[in-house]
């Protein structure tokens, strides 16, 4: 790698911000070494690199041209792997290892690889790619990194996990009553489990009490969309992995969504008709929760509804971006806001909720989202809404 | 301001990071626009300066001396000024200024405004001060600056928005009951939040139904440390601002806190007799769920304890520290720790938990506890503990 002095120089300056002169020990954030980590790879180097590591973190980029913007994009992308690279150097003897792959130079490595999307990160770990679809920051993808080497299946022992379990709701996830490790029928589950890992979360118990009280009989498994009390029963127990995969990849865009950092594209990408409805709300505020808790009814009742898939964004997880929502949206964030919202232009359509008078009930809400998926199925039809969908 | 070229253009590479080519509308970064915004205050400027701005955010900064290092630091704490002050420009017409003041040359004009630690983050708004504490990073610093322009006293209209307060647990905080705007008790009330504002959390009912909800009779004021179940009633109702602020500054050092990006400094800073309890916990893994349990029901039990302060660390929201706290502490955060840090030199002891055995229970846990305290007491007699306090 051959980044420019001041990239190393800010790297390290990157990593020491926050500490102040004479802090207390325990709290410090580690400065750069200045060891060049992350590989460039090709044809002729990218088998004996990927050998050396238990988990290989590659960058698909796009050819850097000429342009001085698009090299110093580049750096700064770089330097979020170095940043992170360093930061996992060694880490729990896990051999993380980091890599960038040029998609004009090198395009037919990555098809070796099976890295398909220009400017994603994959991820290759026990013989699973995993494709990284959100913000390039070294905290984000770090944190990110975290789950992926975890187990698959996490395994519930007690009532006070089982609490921990019911507390998980903003994931789609899973849980299996199984004999033990060594049933067929769990070696099954965990290899599905390793095909969604770390995006759909995998439980299992093999207590017949915590069994009892999941309501799961003997190989049961049972799917839970996020924030839905009440899971469903996959059909046709005991399951192969093929129909545990079949059911999930039928099932996985669930009605209500929350937008994190770690995969943010990825779902904006998946829009329906080529528009998202959007909803603001700060669960920290109690406005913001009270909205949310509507929000959650509607999406309760709806469950059903393959048309319906609503993105819930907290701002607080993204500060940076709440301005620039405010302008592009022409709304104020302040307040919870609910939305249409077009991905090819960012056009955008919102409820009008008066800051001073009480929020929309379920049932209001529930109407306007069935007036907008009315229009979405007649766009010609415009005002014609409610009446069927 | 005099940046280095590759400083501005870097900041617009911060700025523009994480959306990648081709993505749809509505998802991305802005970019710098290539304007400074951060004033350099000094002893003629600086009243003109503030004058024109609302809210305004200055740096009380270490003389920059002639090493690169040093200066190359600096640079970077400019950067991550500038891109909050570019966010925050012209939002919500709150006109949000950015400073720096240099502790050598400007020492005066430091000591005129009240700023008193060199390194901290002083924003004025309306008459106060609010010292920030925390990581020098954008995103963070640009969130809490959100927190700060909200008012201090958030009213609680109905049932929904009871849950949403109910739901706030990590925060302390305060609720009243008063018969509404005008009353001179909601004013001193109002007024004391002013205070603490953001650090501590206000709230306020002037609904007869919610106040019953709470509790509350008219004009009394609870009391809530982070993670209780069970408010206290501040006594002497009706309150003068004066006799809230004292409440709370008795009261300003709970039981159980967790640590935040926030004010991780300040409450670093905050050791009893230079060491902290400190307990690493994942909310979101069933096994750290089980385990800050413990911790809770612990905590509760020792609320009136004023020995007692254990710092609640979640690994998710400081993930670049991990590999820094493993190595530093020499223990494994894929599970729940706890443990005696010694500020100074970063010497700690932590609890034996065997990963494959279950948890200690909330009686083991206050056992340990209690002969850390005891061994604190006397540090000559390190094995005889328990017996007293």
């Amino acid at each position: 790698m051959s980044l420019a002095r001041w990239g190393w120089a800010l790297l390290g300056l990157l990593l020491a911000l926050g500490a102040p002169a004479g802090a207390e020990k325990g709290m410090e954030f580690p400065e750069y070494d200045g060891r060049d980590r992350v590989h460039i790879l090709n044809a002729d180097n990218y088998q004996a690199v990927m050998k050396r590591y238990g988990v290989m973190v590659l960058y698909y980029h796009k050819h850097v041209g000429e342009s001085r913007a698009a090299q110093r994009q580049f750096q700064m992308e770089e330097l979020a792997l170095e940043l992170a690279a360093q930061v996992l150097d060694d880490y729990d003897d896990e051999d993380i290892g980091f890599g960038l792959v040029d998609s004009k130079k090198d395009g037919a490595v990555a098809k070796k690889l099976g890295m398909k999307e220009i400017e994603s990160i994959y991820i290759f770990a026990d013989d699973e790619i995993v494709e990284y679809d959100g913000q390039l920051a070294a905290d984000t993808l770090v944190e990110f990194l975290y789950d992926v080497i975890e187990d698959p299946v996490e395994i519930i022992d007690n009532e006070r996990e089982l609490k921990g379990f019911f507390n998980i709701d903003e994931d789609m996830k899973l849980v299996g009553y199984f004999k033990g490790k060594k049933s067929p029928h769990f070696i099954e589950f965990d290899d599905a489990a390793e095909e969604f890992h770390p995006f759909v979360k995998f439980f299992a118990t093999f207590d017949s009490k915590i069994g009892k009280m999941l309501k799961l009989k003997m190989n049961q498994v049972d799917f839970y969309e996020p924030f839905m009390n009440e899971p469903v029963t996959i059909p046709g127990k005991p399951h192969t992995e093929a129909e545990l995969v079949d059911y999930i990849e039928a099932h996985d865009r669930p009605t209500l969504r929350k937008l994190e950092p770690h995969s943010m594209y990825e779902i904006w990408e998946d829009a329906i008709d080529g528009q998202h409805i959007v909803a603001f709300a700060e669960e920290s505020d109690p406005d913001g929760f009270e909205f949310l808790e509507i929000l959650k009814e509607v999406s309760r009742e709806n469950t059903d509804n393959p048309d319906l898939s609503i993105i819930w964004i907290d701002p607080d997880d993204f500060p940076l971006l709440v301005p620039y929502w405010e302008k592009t949206f022409d709304i104020d964030l302040s307040s919870p806001q609910i939305g249409v919202v077009d991905v090819e232009d960012a056009d955008s359509l919102w409820l009008d909720m008066d800051e001073d008078e009480a929020m929309p009930t379920a049932h209001q809400l529930d109407e306007w989202i069935e007036d907008v998926l009315s229009e979405n199925d007649d766009d010609d039809d415009d005002n014609d809404s409610g009446d069927d969908k």
